[in-house]
């Protein structure tokens, strides 16, 4: 069963409620890879997400709440009783099982995590003392560490009996106070005298971080020094835990996608996912900021008008018009910047899908109207109030939410058209589509104030 | 030897010639990691690179060359002995000597590689087949293999004796004709019966990728599916090499620089360490498509004004002027973020240091007179010629510099200044800045134009 298999079944359970009959041949699911039915998971509405992982085994449904998207995650965790939450918890990595509890109903949380196994139970709790963006909160606790005068032999036995832990790759060693005091690479414990001690063939120069340290800044010592993992430690030196490689891509693959999204002005990492409600939030203050800057532009150059070019203490209405120019072009380009950032980024984490425009398109477009009438409502109402210009106010709330449509429309469509013929859609999203997005909106704003102009003048 | 300690030698050292006497205490430098080598050599000048690098053992001078810029490896190759050189690249992993040879002096490389260990050479050649940023390209031909039926305690006893080789986790399988069949950890291989066959206790479902595949679709492949390492295989299913997941840290980075700088409108990729001509290069196009497109809105606006709001024929001087504020506030606002964006980036890549603006004002601000010099002449020139309103072309022509380097300046030192107060640069990197441009750009055209409007009517 393939991924595409995967997708005819949803298409096929699509609206069939939680509990329905099975549709035959179910039971291929549980062959797809965890990170493909949660991909598919992603794109589904409610009833199917509860659904299909109600039909996956415990272990299936555990690795594919661990990959999917947090809203789905939320989405079935609130359909899901107590007993499976904690069955499936007790079988992931403690890190990921101290992230998806904080995904679980509020009041189900205390219970869940009294049900854990004791050790689980005692790692998750330590995992959630740390902040979730500190090294400690991206850890995991699960390290395989040999003490400093174990021979190298009984050494490769505990490694060859120990769960399946993240970090498989380096050994690190404590002495008996379970200080940090080397590392040591499974290769080279092959390679050497099964009789020697580890701190014999141990490199003692380790790099580590200590529990509170920045995701981030952990990330970073990862990348820079090219480690396989990266231990984590207490004020005193004991070794707590270790970050592994899969965290340290995630965290920079977080962050990269928040510089990028926020450098255009929205604040939420998976802004195709995430309710609308929740996506408008996290655009409005940047936007609101642009608003109220390029409405003072348009005050400002009233001002310089009426005071060094004017002398006859009125403006023109065409004058009047090319003070809001500014604001027309700048709300645009804010706008339309979002989009295609959005899409830019989407597509290289692979959460926005190219060649499915119309996924991402809906949601582009209503976020643009809401935006584009809130926005033209408060400056046409401002515009009215501060210049005295007949119809301006009208005009420029006409023309702000059309231009802005227009501009959300550009920015989500042509990232796709670009990737579509091959040119990498990050040139054509800059200033290519900023200018455009300029262009349009004059010819629409002024297109408006023509139009509007005899009809002003009839009245 | 810290990395600050290396940096108060460097500071000793500066304008020392190459082949100087060596100050006390450069031994010291050995025993710093070569990251922290590399990261210093960025930022001296090309005497002190030569210098440093002559100073270093060829093991770690070989490590230094593979982690440093490309720029940085290019001078220090332009001035090593041929001998050096195949010494150096005898030492490397076979992927990253493919790299550095890259950046030798043309007439050198056919010399270089004919020079190495036929091993090395061969390998080399192997890797040049393929492009640099196809899966080949980035793959190391390293590789760790057990054939399907040898014995695990023989396969453990190969994992031993190999070289450092990159990936140390698991252990691919290949049949007898090289085709890969499987993929086993070595912790398992470590918990499993020694004298059981490898087939037996490997995982068949190996994820891999083709020669050709782009490194962007290798890298989305081991972040999906977390894995260690990646197979590599020829069309035939052999396998090839191994991309690990350092590799994809890398290539993931890259290209997440890559759509950022794109979209703000600049293509190469360590901005502040290139050469200023290529660096404006880089940006030139993005510029001159806002330039014609905001110039091409003036003319769009005159045209609206004559024929439909004007009725004289001619157009006041302030309204010639509000045609010119896209182009003032664009123009401004796209040099502003590109600045941004680069600031932005380099602190999360580390390729800027937060704490020393200076180091990067410099070639911002050179970038900024140089683009704004070139755009004032340009829009100065093409401004007189299509607008027949008295000196427009003067005021134009000298207000866009000074704003462009207004918004260079914002650009590069909100972003510091933010870092200093711990608000995220790209919150203020984006529409505030934007924002900010605009304003500073609209008030600095006024002010010019008013300057120059008693200057001209005078004249």
């Amino acid at each position: 069963m393939t991924k595409e298999d995967i997708e005819r079944l949803v298409e096929s359970l699509e609206g069939l409620p939680p509990g329905g009959a099975l549709p035959v041949g179910t039971m291929g699911v549980e062959e797809v890879r965890a990170e493909d039915i949660a991909d598919v998971l992603s794109d589904v509405d409610e009833a199917t997400k509860v659904l299909i992982v109600s039909l996956l085994s415990d272990e299936k449904a555990a690795e594919v709440l661990v990959e999917t998207d947090e809203n789905t995650s939320q989405t079935v965790l609130e359909h899901m009783s107590q007993q499976r939450m904690v069955r499936l918890l007790d079988l992931m990595d403690p890190d990921d099982a101290a992230d998806v509890i904080e995904l679980a109903p509020d009041d189900l949380q205390a219970g869940v995590l009294a049900g854990l196994e004791e050790e689980q139970q005692r790692s998750v709790r330590a995992l959630h003392e740390y902040p979730p963006q500190s090294a400690g909160g991206i850890m995991t606790t699960e390290v395989i560490a040999a003490g400093s005068q174990d021979t190298v032999a009984a050494t490769l036995e505990v490694v060859g009996e120990a769960e399946q832990p993240e970090a498989s790759t380096a050994v690190f060693v404590t002495d008996a106070a379970g200080t940090l005091v080397g590392v040591v690479a499974l290769q080279d414990l092959l390679g050497a005298d099964p009789q020697a001690e580890v701190q014999s063939v141990m490199d003692p120069d380790v790099i580590s971080v200590p529990l509170e340290a920045d995701q981030e800044e952990a990330a970073r010592q990862v990348e820079r020094y090219n480690l396989a993992s990266l231990p984590v430690v207490d004020a005193a030196g004991r070794l707590k835990g270790v970050i592994t490689l899969d965290d340290v891509i995630d965290v920079l693959a977080e962050e990269a996608s928040e510089d990028m999204l926020r450098l255009a002005g929205t604040s939420v990492l998976h802004p195709t996912t995430e309710p609308i409600l929740r996506r408008l939030r996290a655009r409005a203050p940047w936007l609101a900021i642009t608003l109220a800057g390029t409405f003072f532009a348009g005050l400002m150059l009233e001002a310089i008008e009426l005071k060094w070019f004017g002398g006859t203490g009125t403006t023109s209405y065409f004058s009047a018009l090319l003070y809001f120019v500014p604001l027309i072009a700048g709300m645009a380009g804010n706008v339309g910047t979002q989009s295609s950032t959005i899409m830019v980024r989407g597509f290289a984490t692979g959460e926005v899908d190219p060649t499915r425009p119309l996924r991402v398109l809906r949601g582009e477009l209503i976020l643009a109207v809401m935006i584009g009438v809130m926005a033209g409502i408060v400056v046409g109402a401002a515009t009215t109030l501060f210049f005295s210009v007949d119809g301006l106010g009208l005009v420029v709330g006409l023309a702000l939410p059309a231009s802005i449509l227009t501009a959300a429309l550009a920015g989500t469509l042509i990232p796709f058209f670009c990737h579509s013929i091959k040119v990498d859609p990050a040139y054509a999203g800059g200033p290519f589509l900023l200018t455009l997005n300029d262009l349009a909106a004059i010819a629409i704003y002024f297109g408006v104030a023509l139009a509007l102009k005899d009809v002003l003048a009839g009245a």
